[in-house]
């Protein structure tokens, strides 16, 4: 090999040595401020304190002729990690809720939740199937009670447990909202919550999840518990379970049964996966990643969720039929002057934001070929 | 603000100004490596040298207790970014195809190949409506001659054409590959190549990008221009013309379709994109994300580019709408047990891939959250 190159070689390699030890160097400060933060009662997530540090960085880069982006990509990966870092130490600003029981907390939301609570200093009983015999007791000193239990099991959960303490504060964090709230209200007359959690239990921390909040009008407990979310870097978004219901047919249960659908009709084709790999740019291997992800689900637990969900959405697999055969009929009569038409007024529903998603999914599409070896 | 907490984000700040100035050194370093790369006509992506840079820091990462992940993301980044500036400098592998005329060259592909092309150090002649004119002194001196113009166009523009030299090199990067590979042959008896480039014209570089290769029997013409395009770092990908025309019917147009009666679909409901982004979690904002992009185009021209290919996929169509009856038969009957098999078969297809875009897709939104601002 080429002796300047193998020269050239070490000076980079001793870049990237120099990367580690600042990463090993930036961590350690993290953590301090993590456990500052703790003291406080300051929450993670301080946009404005990363905005800054990020225009702070890029104006530098410009300067020394380096890729503003390339440091703000750099920067967004070493925050996550900061955030992840943190998590270890979080400030505990509702401690009047304290002692917590998560009724389900053996299953993976409930684990999660658990585990943030306790990191929070919150006391954590669990309550599931092989101690239901300490309910009795573990309720009558909660102070909030988390039901994370799957959506079918919710009712019945629900009224086998004893009554509450008056001022507990009972919540909920299935994916349906109108429903359980209805129920918790009928069974608890102390404060009440919904949440949603638009998010599953391996996210690698809390900062700007998004948490789905469904209550016409917040006790003073349930303020805290959206308090505590908030310090741990949550985005809370309000809204009628009604509505929330409603959006969770198109958002979770249409899309799912779509992708269903296209998973088994790429499979009677007559083409191998590796052969659609093979002929697959960046943005359709990212549509075939969206499909076939689905399939490393449980056949049953699949089967099943997809028949509980059925009967809300009936109508609207009506109407995507019926989009789907208008379509076809356009094109095979060839008319151009209807598909544009079909096409400008759904560019209008997007509007603005199409263009926004061309340029994320372009910046994700980059990152994804990063990662790629050939 | 806390005296300490002051103190600690100067700490941090210092951290990421060592950084940018890293980047800094890191990049010239990279220049030069790609001047000796053009020199010694070596590739610009080397695959065991990226492996061993990674294992090598993900292990010195490991020792100082620092995530190797975290080390791993920040390196592909910056390789991705030593790879675009390697791009003004590469090697010329194939002189003997120089000069070069791309025909539809003021195009955006055309561009992309032309500016690639003059980097490596091509004579790269422009052959476009505005100087048609020109095309038999043009043609008359290539080496090798690029049609790089819309597929609708391509047999008008073709037979339009003064002959070619013998022994130049005719090749197409159209996405379609048996028409346009017989137009060629029947119209040039020197050597021929169909291409289909695998991106588009927004790539940031060429590395690890993939272009399909369609022809029997390579020339030594041929090869000579596929050498160039590994240089550049491509992944070629060998496959028969037909098989590869059949492949795009699923992956692109067959996509495409059912994505825009999503989208259709989506802008019927009484919902607004606002409210469904608010309900969104990482992964359906993704899958909304794929949908929205496509509303980007001219309504126009996406009808155009439908109807060209709704007779080559009609028949599938058909099968997708079968597929789509089907489920929503076995949901209203109740049918788990035929769900269960549905699903079960389609998984068979996805196999272990699925598990590993499983993992693969959480990484990508562990990015893509990474860059979110509240």
């Amino acid at each position: 090999m080429d002796e300047n190159l193998a020269n050239l070689r070490n000076g980079i390699d001793d870049c990237d040595k120099q990367l580690v030890e600042l990463l090993a160097k930036r961590s350690a400060l993290t953590k301090q401020v993590g456990q500052i933060k703790k003291r406080n009662g300051a929450p993670l997530y301080v946009p404005s304190r990363e905005a800054e540090l990020v225009a702070a960085r890029r104006s530098q880069a410009s300067e020394m002729n380096v890729n503003p982006d390339l440091v703000e990509d750099l920067l967004r990966r070493m925050m996550r990690e900061a955030y992840q870092n943190q998590q270890t130490e979080i400030a505990c600003v509702a401690p009047e809720l304290s002692p917590v029981t998560i009724v389900g907390g053996s299953g993976a939301m409930g684990q999660l939740f658990a585990k943030q609570l306790m990191r929070s200093g919150y006391e954590v009983n669990i309550l599931d199937k092989d101690n239901l015999d300490e309910a009795e007791q573990l309720l009558a000193s909660s102070k909030c009670v988390i039901i994370a239990v799957p959506i079918n099991a919710f009712s019945a959960v629900l009224n086998s447990l004893p009554n509450l303490p008056k001022n507990c504060l009972l919540l909920d964090i299935t994916s349906i909202k109108a429903e359980p709230l209805k129920a918790m209200k009928a069974y608890h007359s102390g404060p009440v919550l919904g949440l949603h959690p638009m998010f599953g239990p391996d996210i690698p921390h809390w900062v700007k999840q998004t948490v789905v909040a469904c209550e016409d009008e917040l006790t003073e407990q349930a303020r805290a518990f959206i308090k505590q979310l908030e310090v741990w870097g949550c985005r809370i978004s309000y809204m009628a379970a009604n509505r929330h219901d409603e959006l969770m047919q198109i958002v979770q249960v249409m899309r799912h049964l779509t992708t269903f659908v296209y998973g088994q009709f790429l499979a009677q084709q007559s083409f191998s996966l590796a052969e659609i790999e093979a002929c697959s740019s960046p943005i359709y291997h990212l549509e075939l990643m969206m499909v076939g992800r689905l399939f490393a689900q449980s056949p049953e637990l699949y089967s099943d969720i997809m028949l509980a969900q059925f009967d809300a959405v009936e109508g609207r697999l009506d109407t995507y039929k019926q989009v789907l055969e208008e379509t076809i009929s356009k094109l095979k009569e060839n008319d151009k002057a209807a598909l544009i038409s079909a096409f400008s007024q759904s560019k209008q529903f997007f509007s603005d934001e199409a263009e926004h998603f061309l340029e994320q999914s372009k910046s994700l599409l980059s990152k994804a070929n990063d990662a790629r070896a050939i």
